[in-house]
């Protein structure tokens, strides 16, 4: 009974910003005030708590999380970002996370338990009822790639020849379902999976029927399924929910909407952040010494290009004495043929990612970027040409400019659509290595073209 | 009656991948297969079916539409992209739009109907019944930008008062429940919000029990709110449905996980597209002439910020005109800040995203990118030294080099944190304009750090 409670209503000026909060929290801890901060974490959601504690530097994760209910302290645990979880556990023994983690379900305790050491690990599972030990161990089993690892293996079984009331009952002697809605299996006596009833329809229908009558067909996925996979198939088909099965259609457990979304976001994260030359582990609290190295690979592979787009340049080193007007534009060049071709880049990858490039539709989109970088090429030629005449009163410097700037941006279009369509086919992901490759073409072109004219046409 | 349906496995190579879909259907349409079209079209969703519309071209559009099943054309017609749905009702006149509208919710309507010319629209929503009419005038009154033009008018609603099973009994009389899950909403006699009840206590508890008993406290949405903020709080919460009211409390309809999963990925891409310079409105099939004028004004702004970099180069026409190296170099000094800049940026701006930058942790991160910064701009300033004295075999250029690339890649750091912080505090997007402007800072710094370097170490 919480009708007690009062109703958030949440206005223009929300009062749960999670910013908000944060500096709530910060300015408690700075003023050591305990039970103010007790007061404040008390109502707060695991999510909004996981988000809080990734919000401190990993010093004062620590404080943070002393003040955070005990009763929820395990869900958060589950939620919070990998470097706040090591930060938080290199504290702990295997007590204090078996304390934490006795009464949360499978999928929580191998979230915790994923990237910690062996010895703490094994002691925290033998503490363990058998029932949740069998469960971790299936799901540890599974590569962090496939959606076994995120499946949750407690479902509602029923079986197909009972009624909706009986159902109803079963749930309520039980005390079965908790939390968010979730659908009802119909499985046989092998633990075959039948099909599926849907809450809805447990309510709505006659509850004198069967459930067979109202079992409906299921989309179920294999434990083996990539996640990116089951990820597309879910949100395309508007599923919410989805049994997993292995291979002779034994049913394992579900996924649910939370996975899904979940799953979701990371992947455009991880799409963003990889697009961006940042990977995946490297979070905003990370350490100096861990973020310097995660970036460094990034910059390394940056000046490998870089230095073969300055070998390119220094070809043209008797052009380039003779007119230094070169080297001032020379960049010019570039830079628009790098985001010409990022954004026809940008508009393919997420194409590809949502299926929607194959067959004779690239033609279409190869002729529809052509003139599009042709246009776009010419249209801005024509603005280089008369800001470069307006600077160096060299109608030859003009036209060279301009006529490398129209090459670079219609090649880098070209570039944009051919390099993650080649890259697809051989199974390399566009959004990881595709900008990196069209920034050294877009280079390439660009120098080669501008200084590759101006050494036909100005070179005395 | 469907359990004599097959359950669909979706084993490791999924059988309804979208990109394998669309081959088929090109196929078939290639081969003018009419009834392979129609049985290929049956099984799908209204998202697949959207999805596949999209990846064609505006002229072949107009054939898929046609086999697509009639009972589920205009659910498809609300969830295509924008492109898509002013391809497709080009065609149309308004009997044709109303035929298609006639089943839909109204927010569906109102979605097909967003940039519909007015003409279309008025005599649309004439051919409703009143009821739907009213709900639609009260859709359309919001801006694109607040939860009230997204949320569902249609919602169950009870009185405390009532038992569980009268509830129960209610809706299965009235036929309420469809399709997903959702929550019952508890009101007073004049329609005001008091809690929620939901569908999974409707089962799970005493049936002979008050709806006041479960009865629990609801985060309600005022309807104004705008959509990012409606979406952070029911992740940050957990939530998946939320009702939303007026500034008086009234119950006006909900929100729901599509909602909010929708606005969460429609966020999401628009941060990447605008990232990457590219425009929410350029589709992979929109046409050249839109694509090229909505490219052309990202192009135009970087055209500017590249001018300003040719600019502070022609400040160092005497030294670059003495050692040419140096206008072969240079492009490298400029290219390793501008990529440890967006690491930083894109780490920024995914915090500040997700609430978690604020108060004092703004000097720890400022003092961690600055170290990152200065770690990796030594470490590469080095490689650069190294690789430059074996090309040039001048110790004065590799030193300047190495100095203007560790002074840029710091700068670059802390540019990459202090830009967005500083735009936020104006109320500016970082995603937006972000990259625009730190790449000006990193092209300027890196060429005055490399140039200025020269001019007075170098210059004879």
């Amino acid at each position: 009974m919480n009708n007690t409670e009062e109703n958030i209503k949440v206005d223009e000026a929300p009062v749960n910003k999670p910013e908000e909060t944060l500096l709530q929290v910060q300015s408690l801890i700075k003023n050591d005030d305990k039970s103010g901060l007790a007061e404040l974490l008390e109502p707060q959601s695991k999510s909004q708590l996981a988000n809080l504690l990734d919000s401190f530097p990993p010093q004062q994760k620590e404080q943070v999380w002393q003040d955070i209910p005990e009763n929820i302290k395990g869900e958060v645990l589950a939620e919070v970002s990998d470097q706040t979880r090591s930060t938080l556990m290199s504290e702990m023994n295997s007590d204090q996370v078996s304390k934490l983690t006795i009464d949360l379900n499978a999928q929580d305790i191998s979230e915790i338990l994923d990237k910690a050491d062996n010895d703490l690990k094994n002691q925290v599972i033998e503490n363990l009822d058998s029932n949740k030990r069998e469960q971790i161990q299936t799901i540890v089993n599974y590569t962090d790639k496939v959606i076994g690892r995120y499946m949750n293996p407690q479902t509602i079984n029923v079986r197909e020849n009972t009624t909706l009331e009986t159902v109803q009952r079963f749930i309520r002697i039980k005390g079965l379902l908790t939390g968010q809605p979730q659908e009802i299996m119909v499985v046989d006596k092998d633990g075959k999976l039948l099909g599926i009833l849907s809450m809805v329809d447990l309510i709505k229908q006659n509850q004198n029927a069967l459930v067979s009558e109202f079992m409906t067909q299921a989309v179920s996925l294999v434990d083996t399924l990539n996640i990116h996979e089951a990820s597309t198939i879910l949100r395309s088909k508007s599923l919410f929910f989805a049994p997993v099965v292995n291979k002779e259609n034994i049913l394992l457990g579900q996924l649910n909407i939370h996975d899904v979304m979940e799953i979701t976001q990371h992947e455009s994260d991880t799409m963003l952040m990889n697009m961006q030359k940042v990977n995946e582990s490297d979070e905003l609290f990370s350490s100096i010494f861990s973020s310097t190295k995660s970036r460094g690979i990034w910059l390394g592979i940056n000046l490998a290009t870089a230095f073969l787009a300055a070998y390119v340049i220094g070809q043209f080193e008797a052009v380039l004495s003779q007119v230094v007007a070169l080297a001032v534009l020379m960049p010019i060049v570039a830079s628009m043929g790098g985001i010409a071709g990022s954004q026809t880049l940008t508009i393919i990858i997420r194409g590809l990612a949502m299926g929607q490039i194959g067959g004779n539709n690239r033609l279409w989109l190869f002729n529809k970027e052509l003139w599009v970088g042709a246009g776009n090429g010419l249209i801005w030629a024509f603005v280089v040409a008369i800001i470069a005449q307006l600077w160096f009163n060299d109608i030859k410097i003009s036209l060279v400019i301009s006529a490398a700037v129209a090459i670079n941006m219609t090649a880098a279009n070209i570039s944009g659509i051919t390099i993650p369509l080649i890259l697809k086919k051989l199974n390399i992901d566009p959004a990881l290595s595709g900008a990196v490759i069209l920034t050294t073409v877009t280079d390439v072109v660009g120098f080669v073209s501008f200084l590759g004219l101006a050494t036909l046409f100005l070179l005395k």
